[in-house]
């Protein structure tokens, strides 16, 4: 499902050009993403921003949206703000997540409607980067926020 | 899709009873919780374990499980080790999430196969609540672990 | 050491008011801010900035200050300026440090000279805040940054 | 202050029978460790504890410990004991805390006593390692407990 070629891709064409296609529908969003139904709205050099609906769907045993819609949103968002930065290749880098800290500030329902994931930089180094996110609502509510480690991926040939 | 009359049924009959019949398929699970395919496993007072199959449906961009796979696994199981030990009611209580950190610790691919997520209390306050977790395979490799902060739900009649 | 009636000072006047009377010198420091050399050197509702200076005696066994200095820094400002937005009394309200979380991007070492942490709020609600934090050089450059969830304390007469 | 020679020395025994001439008193502790009087009095691979007395001294403007005295205590501890498992060199290897997560569950103060720190490797990567610790009193009451990531230092000749 995941096709390897397109790792090559991202690689060759640096990773703000891979989500920019990504975000016009060129390139099919990543199995989970798709199942959460998140789509990537806007992307520049280190902020990205996801949007998406908590359906029941992805409710918890609570009558709220899981906590993992929100994790997964974030990590989505995190992750790509840190790769949106990569440059093409080669070698071309890609950055992957070693830790990921959530905050829930607000329950998520069906009826909150659209909320949009801000993912920006705070640091990007040679071998690890940090970003940090928020989960607003239409009026900027904050319902959870968080932020993340990410780590070089060393890739053996 | 949630309905109301499962959260007063896990009030009445308290945190270890409801599970012990969410894990005998007496109760459903959570609608995230089924998405996913998780599966309650086993549970006693402060402990539970939940499995299941990191399959491609559920990868991110780089070939492997979406670090929202494993907060999603991690957040069911953390929360409901703390859950588990709340007391048949009137008035019974409930904890949500507050915060959730989640250590990426190796990638999870379909070939790993079925893994284990268990989950233990560490703290069980008043008005807070703090457990933790590891997703494991049968090996016992450790794939990611974490720790969560949950904080009783005010309820207003 | 620490005197009770200095508790009553803040619960009384409000976080604002009370901190501006430490940074003014008017009110000792809490001691172990004090026994670290960080200094409040910017107070409004909702934001505050200390200093201090990363000497030696701060230091862990890797030549640079331990893991700890920039904790305590961090720690000290994050809660800060949740506490500046609570109102004056009675009854007032006091926000403890429920958990914390630092990232690490750049080791400080003396010849860094004196970094700022600037911490702000991020959510306020009636039971629980957050709120993140940076420290920077002179130049900018961010050495470490952070989050904390902060409780109300429940005070018994 | 912090000697090279010191480093160089922990790298060429390697870590665990470095920490053993620390707790024996034939090398001396980092100085913010002697600073808040911090002790190493167990160690082995993969395994430390640190014993210290939350003296007033160490107060937050609440009356109570400061949440960096924690901090600092289990950043110690967790980190130590990840270098407790490095081979001796050459070359040697030396880890660094990439990020810190501590839980607060009770007030500390100085009427508790010593408190205990123990701090257990949970995963020990080639690049990466994580670590868990709790600081408990002497009945084995909790007060705080945490998680640290940290990462290979690149040593450039």
């Amino acid at each position: 499902m995941t096709d390897p070629s397109l790792l090559d891709v991202r690689v060759a064409i640096g990773g703000l050009a891979f989500f920019q296609k990504m975000m016009a529908g060129e390139l099919p969003p990543p199995p989970l993403v798709a199942l959460l139904g998140f789509r990537l709205v806007e992307v520049e050099s280190g902020r990205v921003v996801f949007a998406g609906t908590p359906a029941e769907t992805f409710y918890n045993g609570l009558g709220v949206a899981h906590g993992g819609y929100a994790a997964t949103m974030l990590d989505s968002a995190l992750g790509c703000a840190i790769n949106s930065m990569m440059p093409p290749g080669p070698p071309g880098r890609l950055f992957t997540t070693l830790e990921l800290k959530i905050n829930y500030t607000r329950p998520l329902r069906r009826d909150v409607g659209e909320v949009r994931c801000e993912a920006k930089v705070i640091h990007a180094g040679n071998r690890t980067a940090t970003s940090e996110g928020r989960i607003v609502d239409a009026a900027g509510k904050i319902y959870a926020h968080g932020t993340t480690t990410c780590i070089v991926i060393e890739r053996t040939a």
